[in-house]
């Protein structure tokens, strides 16, 4: 079958992979749609580093196999598929079923991330295998281009539910990329009543508008934290400085949330949020419960994730994609329709 | 009068220091003790970098009148005092009275905070002003030195609120200067069954077990994270490179409080909280109702901070103390006794 794999740095079209088998408890499926995330640019891009990181990280590792730069690596974490066949003794939904899923394989071999693997084939694929019991069906007959934004939708929703924000309180999101308007959704979501949204791109302050966000500012033209004193930042960007620059200029007191990874080194002056008793938290990801909430909230019509497509490319287009998507101010999300 | 004022980065003691006139809500007070805290040390070496940074801090000014560091400063912000006069139309504690009082004066020019200033004397001198409705007596007869700490226990108390930990829920401290060994003994007084501290002195060690610590470790033989898996980890060192330390060494989801004040800029790798989900939550000073109860358990024995005051000096031997203090190893607080 094909799938585009990443090898040295680029995403190259493959006509030779082997259809997966699923085992028990593994369900066989067809990609309708993938998502590419900033995280596949950045691991394309920075590979070697993200796993040297990941290396010298303690007291939580990130779990899968060991991965292997110079061979194939399969990506594609933000999908929707097909149900084309159960593996044995395998309750799994019907043939034809369209289903999401959170990005985690289930086998003998214990738990294996769906993200980067040699091994473990992602949604840009013709076909890859998912686990039975985390299969969430996409109800209401959604549009599965729609179905396959549940992921990056449920990073926002975590990050917005991770900062226990009140409906009162205003939120100012730093970055409209695709982290950032899922977060403006997911504020717009739980009530969310001022919701201000930064971003250098007029194209991307439109789209924040377009998903929620009641004003936006370019920081080029002014701080916006001259336009509101917000009680939670989102850091949507994830390139160095931006916490600093955060922590200078916020209110006392403001919970930070950051939700851009930023992979590189970054320089931060304690002694700003010290004065001010800033909060700092990191977030990553979701849990099964938000990502299934996305789901829900996305087919039932409250998250409209529509604006957010930008482009749809066949398997052979995803290395021309990678490198559209480098121009932030082009797009938000392209979809990879195998 | 007699004060150790700060001149061209050195502590000297001046015999001409006009008397404070208590205003209205004042109140005279001769000073009994005053510790020296280590951001009078930091001041005293590196105030001009102190000032610059306040003046870049947006969103919550520090407060109190510009300061001149061509010009003398006073000093000292943790002392116990006794009440001579009450300023016109003021009512106060009789004269006699030992008290104590959170570092702020108020005025008819407004909340002035009793920590560096060109003309609000601090607790490095014979005497000094304090606020009427700010005072509390020391009570049961309390060892006014002893009362002197409320202001570092109130530090390492609020690091504590802060951090909203659980008895059942581990803590590791990392550095045992005087902020660590109050966050201790706050611990300890707050009923947290697992306490384990980590520095490289031996003595700070010891002082850290006398105060509570069920476990020391030295980070010079083995990593705090080989012997707890802490739930909050307390920062109270203030140095560059250790918060990425933990960063990178906490379990995941550790809450992080950093109680050290890092004067410098400091690098992190924000992936390494990413991938952990970790919070940092800065924390500076105490309300007054925390600073009321660290008076109180220090007066009914709920908090032994004698084992803290490991000397004590005139108003002439100021700035040999400050000096003394650049070895940590020897000494954890010094009290002046005017």
């Amino acid at each position: 079958m094909r799938a585009s794999v990443l090898r040295d740095g680029r995403m190259v079209l493959r006509d030779d992979v082997a259809d997966p088998v699923p085992g028990p408890g593994q369900v066989l499926v067809a990609v309708k749609a993938c998502g590419i995330c900033g995280s596949d640019l950045h691991f394309a891009q920075h590979g070697a580093t993200v796993l040297e990181l990941g290396a010298q990280l303690q007291g939580a590792p990130l779990g899968g196999a060991p991965l292997d730069l110079s061979a194939d690596v399969f990506l594609g974490h933000e999908f929707s598929a097909e149900v084309l066949e159960a593996g044995p003794d395998t309750d799994a939904p019907a043939p034809g079923t369209v289903v999401t899923s959170v990005p985690v394989l289930l086998s003998g071999n214990g738990v294996e991330p769906i993200f980067s693997s040699n091994t473990t084939i992602g949604g840009y694929a013709e076909r890859m295998l998912l686990s039975a019991p985390l299969l969430l069906p996409v109800p209401n007959g959604l549009d599965p281009r729609h179905a396959a934004l549940t992921e990056p939708v449920a990073v926002g929703l975590h990050a917005v539910n991770r900062s226990a924000i009140a409906p009162g309180e205003a939120a100012l999101v730093v970055g409209c990329g695709p982290i950032g308007v899922a977060i403006i959704a997911a504020l717009r979501h739980r009530g969310v009543e001022q919701i201000v949204a930064s971003d250098f791109s007029a194209k991307r302050r439109e789209l924040a508008q377009t998903v929620g966000a009641h004003r936006t500012v370019d920081p080029a033209q002014e701080s916006p934290f001259d336009t509101v004193a917000p009680a939670v930042v989102f850091e949507a960007v994830g390139a160095p400085g931006i916490i600093n620059d955060v922590l200078r200029r916020a209110p006392a007191r403001t919970r930070l949330v950051v939700a851009g990874v930023c992979m590189e080194a970054d320089t931060v002056l304690p002694f700003f949020a010290a004065a001010k008793e800033i909060a700092i938290q990191f977030v990553f990801a979701y849990d099964p419960a938000e990502f299934a909430e996305s789901l829900r909230a996305i087919a039932e019509g409250a998250i409209d994730v529509a604006p957010l497509i930008t482009g749809e490319v066949a398997l052979d287009a995803v290395g021309a994609a990678f490198d559209d998507l480098a121009h932030p101010d082009q797009h938000c999300k392209i979809l990879v329709t195998p």
